[in-house]
C-alpha cells in the first residue's frame, strides 16, 4: 500500500543508526535512509487492502513487517517476534530481500498489518513522534502494569521521556522527571544533585530508563524501594557509564530485590492503542518542525540534547532540497 | 538464649568479609569471627522464651536481629528490613552496639524469632548449608514462584548451585546446570562451550546465578526467552568480567524484554520453610567434615571452586585448636 508521507519524528535511534553505532549488534548497511515515526495519507489501494481507503491519515512505525505466525506475533508483540521483525529502514525486506528504507522520504510502500490508524484529534505532525517515542513508553507501562499508586520515575527526559512522562501521569502514578540537565530543571529530580538523589533513595516504584546511550545505572537502581523494577528503554550499548566500568552493582539489585529490566519499542496493536490512548486523554509529543536541508544540525543538536522535545520533519520541505544533497546525512568516515 | 554450636557451614561470603572484599559497601571490622549456617543445641532457656526447650536442635542463618516493625519485617522479608538486619556476624549488635561474631565458635547467644527449629529427618551437619545457601536460592524460587513448567538454568554449581538444582528440580522445574568448570560437567551447560551456549539460546525462563564475584552477565542473559528473568544472588559487587567493561548489555535486556532481578538471603519464615521443605522432599547439600584447623586451606579450595560442595566445621574439633591459632584467618595484609 503506498503512503504519500507528511510528516516524520527524528528519533535518537536514527543518529545511532547513521553513523553505525551499534555496528556490533545492528550494522548499518549504507546508503542509509532513516525515519520511524511516519505519518502520510494512503495514496492508493489494492484488491486485497480491507483496513483503509485512498486518503486515510495513517501511520507507520518502527516495523514494517515480521514473521507474523510465532508465538510473540500472534500475542502481538512483533517487536520480538522470534524469526526478528522487519525494522522500517536498514533491514532486509522479507519480499524484495532488499534494505529497507525509512520515512526521511517522500512516500512509501509498506503492508497494512503495519500501518496504524491515526485518530480523529490528533495533530498529524505531533502523532508522528507516539509511533516510536510513544509506544516504547507505553508497551513497557502497560506490560508492567503501571497505574494508580505506583511512584514512577521517567529517567531522561527527552523525546521518549517527556512523552513518558504525560503517558505515566495519565495512567495514575506519581511522576518525577529525572535528568542530567539543569536546564531542564523544574519538579525534576537531578542526577547530579547529590542531596536531592539520595533524599530521593528508595523512593520509586518503577524506573522508566530512556538515556540513549551507556549510563552508570547505579545512580538510579539506588532510587527503587524495595521490589522495584527499572526498565531500559533506551541504550542497547552496554549499561556502564561510558569507558569507566559501572556496570550495575550485584549489590543495589540484591538490597530491594530490584529489578533491572529491557523493553523495546511495542507492538502493532499496542501502537495503535497508545495512538488512541493519546487522542482520547488529549497527551500530544512537544515537536519543532524542522525542514529537511536541517536534518544534520538537528541531529547535533539531540544529541547534544538541546531538542524540546522532538524534531519532526515537514516532507513539504523536500522540495527545497536537491536530490544529491538530501542523502547527505552525517555519517562516520570511513 | 545461649546455643551449643555444633556444626557451621563455611560460605563464600565468609571469605569475602574476611578479605574485606567488599570494603565499600560492608566493610569488615576486625577481629572478624564468620559464620551464619549454624546448627547447635540449645543450652538453656530463659523465662520468656516460648518457642525452644534446652536440647532443641536448632539453626541459625544470615541475620539475628532486624527492626520487626518495618512494612519488610512484617511480611517476614527480614533481609530487607528498612532498618536494615543485624547479620549474624560483622554488624552492630542492636541490643549490646557491639560488632556481632558468628558461628566459628562454640557457643553464641541468639534472641528467638531468629532461631530455626530443624526438622526431623534431616542429618544436622547437612542441614546447615540450608540456613543460607539453601534459603538464598529458595527465597527468589518462591518470590518469582518457580515451578511446573519452567526451564531454570542455575549459573555457578556451588555451594548456593547445587542446593539450587535440587530445590528448582523438587518444585517441578525443569533443571539446567551452567557451569565454568570442565570437570563439573554432566548433563551440564559449560559457559566456554559456544556451540552448547549457542544452541541454549532463548530456551530457558529463568537463570538464577550464584556465581560469588562479577562475571559478564551477557552471556547468561542470552541464554532467556521472551520475558525471561536472570536473578543474580551472588555477586555483590559489580556485575562485570573481572576489569573488563561487560556490563550487561541493553540489547541483551530489551531483545526479548528480559529481567536481570537481584535477591538476597531470604526471610526467617522462609528459612524454615526451606528447612521443612528440604526434610520432607530428601533434599540434603553434600558436605564435607572440616576441622577447625583446616579453614584456611578450605578457603582456597572454595575459592578455585574445588569445593564439593559445602565445607561444613565439626565444632568438635575445637577442642583440638589453640585459642590463638584459631583465629588466625587468613585476612588481607594491612
Amino acid at each position: 500500500m503506498p503512503i504519500e508521507v507528511l510528516h516524520c519524528g527524528v528519533c535518537h535511534s536514527d543518529l545511532h543508526q547513521v553513523r553505525d553505532e551499534w555496528h556490533d549488534t545492528q550494522p548499518t548497511e549504507f546508503p542509509c535512509l532513516p525515519g520511524h515515526e511516519i505519518v502520510g495519507r494512503v495514496a492508493a489501494v489494492g484488491e486485497h487492502v480491507v483496513k483503509f481507503r485512498e486518503g486515510d491519515l495513517v501511520g507507520v512505525g518502527c516495523m514494517v513487517d515480521s514473521c507474523q505466525h510465532c508465538e510473540s506475533c500472534e500475542a502481538g508483540l512483533e517487536q520480538y517476534c522470534v524469526e526478528m521483525p522487519t525494522m522500517t529502514y536498514n533491514a532486509p525486506d522479507r519480499v524484495t530481500e532488499q534494505i529497507t528504507f525509512g520515512g526521511y522520504s517522500q512516500s512509501m510502500v509498506v503492508r497494512e498489518e503495519f500501518v496504524l490508524t491515526i485518530p480523529d484529534g490528533l495533530d498529524p505532525e505531533a502523532a508522528a513522534p507516539i509511533l516510536c517515542a510513544g509506544v516504547t513508553m507505553w508497551s513497557p507501562m502497560k506490560h508492567w502494569k503501571i497505574g494508580k499508586g505506583h511512584k514512577v520515575g521517567i529517567a531522561g527526559i527527552g523525546g521518549l521521556g517527556h512523552m513518558g512522562v504525560q503517558i505515566a501521569k495519565a495512567l495514575g502514578a506519581e511522576v518525577t522527571a529525572i535528568t542530567t540537565s539543569e536546564e531542564k530543571r523544574a519538579d525534576v529530580l537531578v542526577v547530579s544533585d547529590e542531596a536531592a538523589m539520595q533524599a530521593a533513595e528508595k523512593s520509586l516504584t518503577h524506573i522508566i530508563a530512556t538515556i540513549p546511550f551507556g549510563y552508570d545505572t547505579n545512580a538510579y537502581l539506588q532510587l527503587l524501594a524495595l521490589d522495584g523494577i527499572m526498565i531500559n528503554c533506551g541504550a542497547l550499548e552496554p549499561l556502564q557509564d561510558g569507558e569507566r566500568a559501572q556496570a550495575p552493582d550485584g549489590f543495589h539489585l540484591a538490597m530491594g530485590r530490584r529489578t533491572l529490566a529491557g523493553s523495546i519499542i511495542g507492538g502493532i496493536e499496542e501502537t495503535q492503542e497508545v495512538l488512541d490512548f493519546c487522542a482520547e486523554h488529549d497527551i500530544a509529543p512537544e515537536v519543532q518542525t524542522l525542514a529537511m536541508a536541517d536534518i544534520n544540525d538537528a541531529f547535533t543538536k539531540m544529541n547534544d540534547g538541546e531538542a524540546r522535545y522532538r524534531y519532526v520533519i515537514d516532507m513539504a520541505s523536500f522540495a527545497d532540497v536537491d536530490a544529491g544533497a538530501a542523502t547527505k546525512l552525517d555519517t562516520p568516515a570511513k
